[in-house]
């Protein structure tokens, strides 16, 4: 680790030593992700391009935006932060992504795909209206650039002929396999074999100072009849923006020489660069998918790979088992198979599973057209993904009240990846919608019960369901009726309505405690159990929850409570009206007071409170 | 009219007769949209087309989408709902967009643009894997086209394949003039001089028997060779669709032959048709943007295109203004500069306005990338449409703190585009957005000082106001400080707390009845003033907003008062949880009992309530 210890000149290295500093790089993210987790493999493969664009570029001036983000961690090491990787994704620690607040060096804040070109073509745009003189730079991979955002994104930018500079990190895949036309298009344009053997040239050339001139030119000026015998760019000329590449993203000497010269251009450009996922470690290479985002493994065995028992994997066990019941169940995911728990049902019904790529909100009004004709869709997204399908729940499916299942895995806390992705919205979202209900399993064996139940329902529904596993095994659900809750354990005084897995929170806690309160499972949030609320008028209610508390379940509670003419105040447990950082769920949970000592303390200063007893 | 009586038998007149049919329905739409008010230019260029659509297909069995819908009157002519355009657009009337309620013929509810490619792949993939068959067509303009989730629909169907028509109805324009990458690319090929040559061949050859099939197979299945002299149709072809035309879209007998033979394609296929936005009434073909949705207007004269004071015109000459003493200020809209009042705006800082085309989503990312290097980007997006971007919202502007002005325009009711269009969710998904405030003015007066105070502030910031003019004057707010209310009448026993325009009603009621109540005009509907609050604890209080009750200001302000141990219940005026179907504005007021006589009720309900006065 010779060169990774002056990283403070690494510009000045020769092509040869900064190869060493990529291997160096390679060593020290598998060493430091492999003990914290985070994302490896798409690290793994940016090595080189980002020590070019490093090089070649200023980013105390110029500015870059990673698209996602979880592809940053090598610039962070670039960037004065290679000191803080063991506190990766940690609690107060090292952002997974890039945070304007940890380091000048971020120009943008990502998590969600495909926002970079928008945000660039701002700072571009930004730039050219105050003659001011810098280069923006959106480094964004083939999955997200299919996403519709870039493509609106790239429609303005090709209009408007902005200068700026898209790199477009190809390693065929984003998170899981790629998907739709452009990605087709785009390996065509990888594998065309005129390509790989002018590539051969090409390289030979540019060793050749005489050539070296010349042969830019035909990359860059003379493209057009350069792209003749080359490669058919005209997906991207057609919107207005000059395309060069193929280019091989880990020839770091070929990479320097057309950033550089690229900077010259008074136009939009897209430099299309070829990666490989996992590069350099060669179970990542092998099987990039499951080295994407990785939990803490042993480098030299790589991760055994164990299906775990968690809500995802129990929903698609689930939804695998309705299915063969009842060819009318369909499922589909916004490029997330693995992460949604649909691998087996990919394979088992392929004509029955839609992976549309990064596309919420193709998906959602995909599947309210497929309803229309008697399908009944499921879709899976996380929950702070489907934020971005918005006005197409509102619009495609609860206007026509349409027969779609929503599945919002990753509801609540979600951890280590932080504010970006914490699913502490959807409840509150979907409360507003009209025509919509909203289910919770308050534990994974609830799960296929209201999954069914869902199928069954006519109209649209929502279940959303947490990362990860339960606490404790509670009894399943017996039956489940439209708008019913279930009443896990009587008492008095005190009235606890928990959704999810804080239900199983307040059973721990009430168990412990043995304490003398009523604890209701909130399986619908909405609609609200109105009669039941009824008979606990008298009491003290706390409600408990794993979203914000601004538009949540206990705050719709207290709205029926309201027109009931309830005159008296309930206890709101959940998140308070700010974003949520990264650390463990645990630790969150504790920061937010959602802790079992907090729900504790608020259950006891309730139940001390004898305003209806008296 | 004789034809337009024989509607039965349409499909089996002969080309000439319905040329006749397409005049004669002309005539008719301009009588009626003439008196109703409606969508006018859009319809009179999609006559021919529709004819053809309807001649060529079955729609009992096959499906049709019409993208964003207002462009569905001719497809409600030919599907049994002639005798209803006298009610069109009013309450209880014939919609201005299809309904899947109103008539079998109409297969998908649309709205909002970009969706109709989506919803169409859902339906023939439920085609595909239920093993029925029936075609399915998508018909989208080039404004729609050029959306996100329109590439994203497009990007799924090219990569599987699947048998699907989308006619893309090119008239050169969306709303306003089209902008982006890809209208510049439909505009080159649509003025291909090439083209327009051989088009006439074409023409002349499809008349002739002989070599009609000849033709046909040029068109379709020798494409490759055809499109080296015909047309660079590689865009779509690069997504893997088949490209057809451009072909004249007020030519029955090509459109005809064109779909018959479509018909018979296993593969998706785009058809590139153009047509005249106004077609045939000569002033809406001069000015296709002044006639695409109009009020009722005389035939002969024309619209007398005076600029009437409304919110939108308030806003742009507020923000030009603003505009002049800070170059730092820009004006982004998505496909609507006249519809928010930019029109001003963006004819005197051409290079500070910015029109991204349909593009919600990158309109506010790309305002984010603007703020993030010392720009204030002001985006002007109707309330309802904002909706598209709330992810955008949250993940790009709020987690940042970035300082966007929001401008929603529309906000509240809309009249009588209906449940799509209504304004009615944005203090409900603003308001549990952590670190934006919202504000709404009063009044017209209050909204330049409000967007003077929004541009100050440093943070995310929305400003909500309505479609339309005021009811009457009320004094200019005096000074703006963060997060404080406006007393408007001071009184006792009832609290009348009002945001927008719903103080209007409220002083109106007020003074009218000589009520003795105190009357708050919440010009900050988050924060909430809950130092001025406190004040009125022992008072009844009634909150009045054209907004949802879910979530909305009253919800969030009976949060603050459990906070605060208020120990009552308040009255809370707003939208119930149901979409709202179309009307005048004041009709569905009533409806919703927001009308002035049922506020005075409830006013007067709690007046009697001496809960406070005992």
């Amino acid at each position: 680790m010779k060169l990774l210890n002056k990283l403070d000149s690494f510009r000045d290295f020769n092509i040869h030593e900064k190869q060493i500093l990529a291997d160096e790089i390679r060593n020290f993210l598998l060493e430091k992700v492999s003990k914290t987790g985070g994302h490896l493999a798409s690290n793994l493969g940016i090595v080189e391009l980002t020590i070019s664009l490093c090089s070649s570029f200023d980013f105390k001036k110029d500015k870059i935006i990673f698209d996602v983000g979880h592809q940053s961690y090598v610039y962070k090491i670039l960037t004065n932060r290679k000191d803080k990787f063991n506190s990766l994704r940690k609690y107060k620690g090292l952002r997974g992504f890039p945070s304007c607040q940890e380091s000048s060096y971020d120009h943008f804040e990502t998590g969600h795909s495909s926002t970079s070109i928008s945000a660039a073509l701002g700072m571009a745009r930004a730039r050219d209206i105050t003659n001011k003189d810098y280069n923006v730079i959106a480094v964004i991979g083939d999955g997200s650039i299919s996403n519709g955002m870039s493509f609106e994104a790239l429609n303005d930018l090709g209009g408007k002929k902005t200068k700026m500079i898209i790199i477009l990190n190809d390693n065929g895949m984003s998170i899981s396999n790629n998907v739709g036309g452009l990605s087709s298009y785009l390996t065509r344009i990888s594998l065309n074999e005129r390509y790989i053997k002018l590539k051969n040239k090409i390289k030979y050339a540019l060793n050749d100072n005489v050539l070296e001139i010349y042969i830019f030119k035909i990359l860059v000026k003379l493209k057009d009849t350069f792209k003749k015998i080359f490669i058919p760019a005209k997906y991207f000329e057609d919107l207005g923006i000059k395309y060069i590449g193929p280019i091989d993203g880990h020839d770091i000497k070929t990479l320097e020489k057309v950033l550089t010269r690229v900077k010259k251009l008074e136009d939009p450009v897209i430099i299309h660069v070829l990666t490989k996922k996992g590069k350099g470690y060669k179970l990542a290479e092998e099987n990039p998918n499951l080295y994407h985002a990785v939990n803490p493994f042993n480098v030299t065995e790589g991760i055994i790979n164990q299906t775990e028992k968690n809500y995802s994997n129990a929903f698609g066990e689930a939804l695998l088992q309705l299915a063969k019941k009842d060819s009318k169940i369909v499922a589909i995911t916004a490029a997330m198979d693995k992460g949604t728990g649909l691998t087996s049902f990919s394979k088992q019904y392929k004509n029955r599973f839609f992976d549309v790529g990064i596309a919420e909100e193709h998906a959602l009004t995909f599947a309210a057209g497929l309803s229309k004709v008697g399908i009944k869709p499921v879709v899976a997204i996380y929950s702070s993904f489907m934020q971005r399908a918005f006005d197409q729940i509102i619009h495609d499916i609860c206007i026509s009240k349409a027969s779609v299942v929503l599945a919002l895995d990753h509801a609540g806390i979600v951890g280590s990846d932080g504010e970006t992705h914490q699913g502490i919205f959807d409840l509150s979202y979907l409360n507003i919608v009209p025509n919509i209900i909203i289910m919770s399993p308050k534990s994974i064996k609830d799960l296929k019960p209201i999954l069914e139940y869902a199928l069954d329902y006519n109209g649209p529904i929502a279940i959303r369901y947490p990362k990860g596993t339960d606490y404790i095994e509670l009894p399943s659900i017996k039956k489940i009726e439209y708008g019913k809750w279930e009443i896990l354990k009587k008492g008095h005084n005190v009235t606890v309505i928990a959704t999810g897995k804080m239900v199983q929170k307040a059973y721990q806690i009430i168990e412990q405690e043995q304490l003398d309160v009523t604890l209701i499972n909130a399986l619908f949030i909405k609609p609200i159990d109105i009669k039941l609320l009824k008979r606990y008028l008298n009491t003290n209610i706390i409600t408990i929850e794993d979203n914000l508390i601004n538009g949540g379940m206990g705050h719709h509670i207290l709205l029926e409570l309201n027109k009931l003419g309830f005159q008296n105040t309930i206890k709101i447990l959940g998140f308070k009206d700010k974003f949520i950082e990264q650390g463990s769920i645990e630790e969150l949970y504790q920061q937010e007071q959602l802790d079992n000592e907090s729900i504790l303390r608020e259950i006891k200063k309730l139940n001390n409170d004898k305003t209806f007893t008296k």
